[in-house]
């Protein structure tokens, strides 16, 4: 015999973690299931800028205060290109800004938030199929961390497992979705030295995108564009810093111990449906955007603040029009962070093959939003983020 | 023995004849030559939106007073995407307009200007190539309509003769430049009939791109998306009728008699030079937009109104400091400008081979702007026109 719960949420990140913290407080069960272990979960090292609605509903919601202690508030980035730095003041042009905040420790706050409050959050299991997806008692077939298997039937089964989802499959078919791949990846650094700059600098230079960006007081995240198949051990630290000065001129790098390497590829994925029946996909597991944007938690957060309002609707009000209309308000929000990920990206980075021409309308591109209040407003108004379609549920 | 000259502008279309317009008001003399005959270039048909700056310097300047009487003010355009109309309103977004007033309609007023304030305006006049461009007395070998020599020697020579300027070569060499090419083109109409819309519609449907503008009270300007080597005589009246009709549902296309059909290729182009010493282009001579951002005219506006005050000061000064600073000065418009009109294009039009990631990432792009009043301004900023650099010439 299964078990039972009103909600299984298959996937222990930011998406399924918050789900079954809001669903909380409106009294809706939910077991949250995970492959990974908690250690695994908690360290595992991914971006961490959060826009201004994210940081909301962690806050007013009471999922995490650090964020607001421990974070660093950004009101702005700083644009390189043609040798000039031109500042993007999101205060000045939205009124807005972004918090930098590692995703492991909205994690690490997410994990003990749901542990203290006595969630049914179990790591290690490792879902294998959805069973029964058409019904109105879809059931999620796992195993434990010993082999044992797992059986859960819930009122609604929800895919919050990222880029490799299992529920994805039930829902839409194996890898049915809109697709792009780019030519280039980002050569990623963590390293032991106080930030280079207050704010992040995204430089356009002759040899090819950087983001320098931070981690904490005492660390530095620092990327640079290069070619999909670069290996991380391809470069001596000494090659890295010249590589990363060379690609910000006029600012010197604080230069420290380099103690992890990644090589982050770039691809967009929308998957072709969000839901089937009782089962739903939320975050990664049904969309992927490259980083330049800083888009995917912060679109799963979005997803997430909808799909609470349509199941409080369908659970406690017998109510299906929320959940009818989710996958096509997501959906709205997730093209506009396609768009500008992408476009960000594209702007950005050395096209490999661009013409003379295409370089040249690139930094006449990145001056027309530089020179204009309307263009540095476009574009903070996306990396801060829209507002969330309908506010913060359970927030007045 | 040449004739002699201040300055001998090769070319009688707005960017020539707006600048010995100007130049004559610091009574600085000009000698203006083209090939065609006056009759051809009053009836060539070509674009007609006039940025704001456009239209306050041929007021501002007497140039033109038909422009405001004649010619029709529009507070904004409606872009048309996923079966929705939305109305980008410049008044509300930057306070500026543009006017619709065809580019022959302004030749007409310049050439009666010039020729009723005495200007040497020589129609019928073929250049052939400048000599001595590297000194400080470049002359143009010339030949008039029955085939007599001509030679004017000048202290500056100004190429505004368009995209196929043989002042160029003495610039630049053959075709030195930056080229794109586009995988389409626009078929254009003329017909009998009121316009189908108060405002312009640019319409990006599935099966292509379509602009819907006016012309005057009685005819309108439409195009579609085509292939470049689409003819002229490809379709009936009616089938034209039924594409046009196909790509704006929604709105009810008045029709009417065509009277005109012509295709209209899509290339940009910057030339790498624009001045070598006292030989300066201009206009359509320097740079070539494609049409979707109605910039070719205007950005030739912007150039002359640069070249004017440099002129000013090289002549009547003998300070040759913007004369130094006018190319970079005008590029700086010009790729902002090449921009814009690459970005307008790639965002309306079907691309060949386009994934059904683009086309969606292509709404999620509109979105971004028909939903924003930053997006909205954004647009409407670079459509209406960025302030000229340093005001208008002669005008205070």
């Amino acid at each position: 015999m299964p078990e039972r719960t009103r909600v299984v949420v298959i996937g222990a990140g930011p998406a399924g973690l918050l789900l079954s913290h809001l669903l909380d407080r409106f009294g809706i069960e939910s077991i949250v299931i995970d492959s990974r272990t908690r250690e695994q979960i908690e360290t595992t090292i991914r971006a961490g800028i959060l826009e201004q609605g994210t940081v909301e509903i962690l806050t007013d919601t009471r999922a995490s205060d650090r964020v607001l202690t421990v974070g660093q508030k950004h009101e702005g980035i700083e644009l390189r290109f043609a040798g000039e730095g031109h500042r993007i003041d999101f205060a000045d042009t939205v009124g807005r800004a972004v918090w930098l905040y590692p995703q492991h420790e909205v994690l690490k706050d997410l994990v003990a938030a749901r542990l203290a409050a006595g969630q049914d959050l179990r790591f290690g299991v490792t879902a294998e199929r959805v069973e029964d997806a058409g019904t109105s008692r879809p059931r999620i077939v796992a195993k434990d961390a010993e082999g044992n298997p797992v059986e859960i039937e819930a009122d609604v089964v929800v895919g919050a497992d990222g880029s490799r989802s299992v529920v994805r499959e039930a829902v839409t078919g194996t890898y049915g979705g809109y697709f792009r791949e780019y030519p280039f990846a980002w050569f990623g650094i963590l390293c032991e030295a106080p930030p280079s700059s207050p704010e992040l600098i995204y430089s356009n230079s002759p040899d090819g995108f950087a983001l320098i960006s931070q981690r904490s007081p005492g660390v530095q995240r620092m990327y640079f564009q290069c070619a999909p198949d670069t290996d991380t051990e391809a470069y001596t630290e000494e090659q890295l810093w010249e590589i990363l000065q060379a690609r910000v001129p006029g600012t010197t790098l604080n230069e420290g111990h380099i103690f992890q390497r990644d090589v982050l590829r770039f691809r967009s994925f929308v998957a072709h449906e969000m839901r089937r029946g009782r089962v739903v996909l939320v975050g990664d597991a049904a969309h992927t955007v490259p980083p330049t944007g800083a888009k995917g938690m912060n679109l799963a957060v979005a997803d997430v603040v909808l799909l609470t309002e349509a199941l409080r609707a369908l659970l406690l009000d017998h109510d299906e029009t929320l959940l009818d209309a989710y996958p096509e308000i997501a959906r709205r929000r997730i093209w506009k962070a396609q768009h500008f990920s992408w476009w960000m990206t594209n702007m950005l980075h050395l096209q490999p093959g661009a013409s003379d021409f295409d370089r040249m309308r690139q930094i006449g591109e990145l001056r027309t939003i530089v020179e204009s209040h309307a263009g540095r407003a476009y574009l903070a108004e996306a990396y801060t983020g829209w507002q969330f379609e309908g506010g913060l549920p359970g927030v007045k």
